[in-house]
């Protein structure tokens, strides 16, 4: 079971994911220069930034997205990213909040799981249905596949949604949540937690413990911290001593640099704010477990 | 405003939408000798198709994940193929079912609203809430852009979440379909209807009325007809006066030639289904308005 490697990746490395959201203008000025085109400036950015965290990243997250909207030269850089991850042995999630059903999802599952884009874990959206997720489950079995099911996240517009209470006062996220653990129930790695794992958004503390209570078995993803205003110590309470999800930070560490002015070396700065933040967010679990 | 566009040629040329879910399986095998890659031939293949149909068809929808699902090679058939429609100068929209926020909402609305991806509608997930759409908003209000958000599905697993109900009773498809209504109010064209349309299975067919009456300033995308079980006598009743929505048929237009035993002329066989296919929707419309 994936969940088994990412656990044990956090266990050594810390649950700090590096988030690889990497556009055009976060690139310093010098790198681009260097390099022929910008696709091949922004693999070189990522090539950095992976070799310079990745024994103290939990795993990384890419978000296609952002490659996405350089077209084809995008996606061979988010090609090149991915097979040097692979190269590096860590767990990679591909960020793609990808959402439908049959023959559609089993497309999904085949360009996301297999081939030239290929990752250990993806982002699944669940407004469709359960049935949504059924085509990826032969990689969760057989293949060391996983994915992570958006819950509950951390926008404002989450709230549009996400919180709408059913008849017996049950929001969507819970019940959403609820589908997920059950539907993990059947992917359990030895860790305790299944390959089936929640985006969860890491602000919103005052319904942590209850989530973390009720999705026992379930592994995080959790988005939000810096940039979107979740602290630390929000995020504590949903790791449950620490290994219980993997935090993810893009921009915070893409950018760590600029904050540094240390253009030249800017994979030191990643480096630098993968460890601040790593030591940030151990800390207040820690208090937590007091 | 690109709805305005998509009525008019719904009006001159029927309501069915052709959707090029080209998967390699589908192909005539001389199709795949003839070409040199697989790539070459799916390309080969959707410009027939295109060819065929363009005149009898209101628009085009292309489901990227057919393509995605073939790595570079199936995205860049994917690219050709759009770049080929552009030519032709009709309506596409993209099934993309993107859903996110902020900065990666951004990239994926520049991914298919402009550069190699570019389409003039895409459809998106509503999950995150509705503060997904609004980097999407500028191309929509300038750039004759669109989008399909996903109201109520037709699988089985719509029932999921999609049915709750809320306190006051009212389904989380209705709630959506509101928000979506309203956005749209914004972006109204002379037809009568928004920019922004919903994605409404063609099934289930006792909630059309309530539906195309709540919804009665949103175009609709309607997927489900013949493979997924809609019967044009279901479908007519989200129609309304016939211009009212797209009907989507994929499989039963590019696999129309396996049944018509043409492989050599597929693409006659899925212009006659196009034809077939409109006609009985279209008898199904005039019976409702008598």
């Amino acid at each position: 079971m994936i969940i088994d490697k990412l656990y044990e990746e956090v266990q050594k490395k810390g649950c700090v994911c590096v988030g690889l959201d990497t556009a055009p203008e976060y690139l310093p000025e010098s790198l681009i220069k260097e390099n022929g085109t910008i696709g091949q400036a922004i693999f070189e950015f990522n090539r950095r930034i992976i070799d310079a965290t990745h024994d103290v990243a939990g795993c990384f997250k890419v978000q296609i997205a952002y490659y996405e909207s350089m077209g084809m030269e995008g996606l061979e850089a988010y090609k090149k990213t991915l097979a040097y991850l692979r190269e590096k042995g860590g767990v990679t999630i591909a960020d793609i909040k990808r959402g439908d059903i049959a023959k559609t999802a089993e497309m999904y599952a085949k360009a996301h799981f297999s081939g030239d884009f290929e990752v250990d874990m993806v982002t699944l959206v669940p407004y469709m249905g359960m049935d949504s997720f059924l085509p990826y489950l032969p990689y969760v079995k057989n293949e060391e596949k996983g994915m992570f099911i958006l819950v509950r996240t951390s926008n404002p517009g989450s709230k549009d949604f996400q919180y709408i209470k059913n008849t017996n006062g049950i929001t969507l996220y819970d019940t959403v949540g609820g589908c997920v653990q059950n539907l993990g129930s059947d992917f359990m790695g030895t860790c305790g937690y299944s390959s089936i794992g929640a985006v969860i958004g890491g602000t919103s503390s005052e319904e942590a413990s209850s989530i973390r209570t009720s999705l026992n078995q379930t592994f995080f993803l959790i988005p939000g911290y810096g940039a979107q205003g979740g602290k630390a110590s929000d995020i504590a309470l949903y790791l449950k001593n620490g290994n219980g999800g993997v935090v993810n930070s893009s921009r915070g560490i893409l950018l760590a640099y600029r904050k540094a002015d240390n253009e030249a070396h800017f994979e030191d700065a990643a480096r630098q704010e993968v460890v601040r933040m790593r030591e940030e967010i151990a800390r207040e679990c820690q208090l937590l477990c007091k």
